[in-house]
């Protein structure tokens, strides 16, 4: 069953080999898309190799439209944009994933029907089927070697959907999670080494002294410690004042 | 020859399959990237399955640095990013991939080398491995089927280095002016404080002292520690020692 989030159709267009039928099912699912439209694939449909290929997302090759060509394949979408090496003369606005991503996720909020075209894996789209798109998708590789394959195009694609989802911070940070000692055990704890190696004759010669301890202190207060690297810490040198106090 | 323009070493840690390894140097190369590192790969080196899924990519292999071990392949690095689906209990910042890019690019700019650990196919890194990083980074999957590949991760991360090319925000200015350790500091850090702690009895009980030194390896390795920072707390520790052996 499909999932009941909003989201864009990927319209694979004439796709050659199963596998890569398979592994954009693959790539689609990893980024939680699940609408896969097909138009004629080269070589029939179903086809035993995408099933093989799809293992675990193999519920989107069941459930995925196949139609004879991309206007019958895009017909209830208010939205088209196709991915592209090249914009090959066509006057078409380009985007970058992330943008075209964000617009996706602005139209379909706003209720359209979004689908994206994807190109057969040598050739890639025909300008014909360019022309029925109202935008193109340019991603930004190496112009040296650009040789993105369908599924990698797909994963793209894909990874920019997903980001452009609201639930999908720039950054997550586990360690606002963590449990961050306050500014009196951090001073606690440059105390307690102070006391130590001052005993343990660390803070020489005397004119150097005073210049040790202050940067001892900021070396301390400057690391992102938690509670429990302050126990740690505090842990280390007693276990050393003990060594000493065995004297073994 | 290796491009000229500062960038992130890519390391692929103990992959099995040379396919993979072909895969991710095309993925590489896809968005510009040509330092590639191996530590131990399964099959040996090189592997003639790994050139022949590099066509156009190859060059990476025949450059790529081999090391035994991540500790070896990271030395030189002054911060070092683990792709990881989960952060298993490590305190540490977890980066989306735009982030990690960012960062990687704010830090390689300011002169630092940056590396990035993708842990094998099927285990991914290892608790130790992920000890020895500054960070983690977390591609935003679909909870229900997490499962990108080596090279689609390595592609995922490629794409965002190369946007993070675009929009570099001069942060962190006064702290890139740090002489900030290498790798192999931390390390013999890590190395020295174990070293003598075991010998101090720190590490009890017994079937606590494994969690214990991974613990005390993930502290150093998520502290920003300058050179000179390094050299204070081998001082702290060889004073402490010094103080046993007077027995004073």
């Amino acid at each position: 069953m499909p999932t009941d989030t909003p989201q864009p159709a990927f319209v694979l267009v004439r796709p050659q080999m199963g596998e890569n039928i398979g592994a954009a099912a693959r790539a689609m699912w990893n980024f939680g898309l699940d609408r896969m439209r097909l138009v004629a694939p080269r070589d029939g449909w179903p086809n035993p190799k995408a099933v093989a290929m799809a293992s675990g997302a193999g519920r989107l090759l069941d459930e995925a439209q196949l139609t004879a060509d991309v206007a019958e394949a895009v017909a209830d979408c208010h939205f088209v944009m196709a991915t592209t090496a090249r914009a090959r003369g066509l006057t078409k606005p380009v985007f970058s994933p992330e943008r075209a991503m964000q617009v996706a996720a602005e139209r379909i909020a706003a209720g359209e029907r979004v689908a994206v075209l994807f190109g057969p894996e040598r050739a890639g789209l025909e300008n014909e089927d360019i022309a029925k798109a109202n935008a193109i998708i340019n991603v930004p590789v190496n112009p040296d070697f650009p040789s993105l394959n369908l599924a990698q195009c797909v994963l793209l694609t894909g990874y920019e959907w997903r980001r452009a989802q609201g639930a999908i911070t720039p950054e997550r940070v586990d360690m606002a999670r963590a449990d961050w000692a306050e500014q009196i055990e951090i001073e606690k704890l440059a105390d307690h080494y102070e006391a130590r190696l001052s005993e343990a004759g660390f803070f020489f010669p005397e004119h150097k002294a005073e210049g040790m301890r202050l940067n001892l202190r900021n070396m301390w207060s400057r690391m992102p410690l938690t509670r429990a690297d302050v126990q740690t810490l505090h842990g280390v040198l007693r276990q050393m004042v003990r060594w000493k106090d065995r004297g073994d």
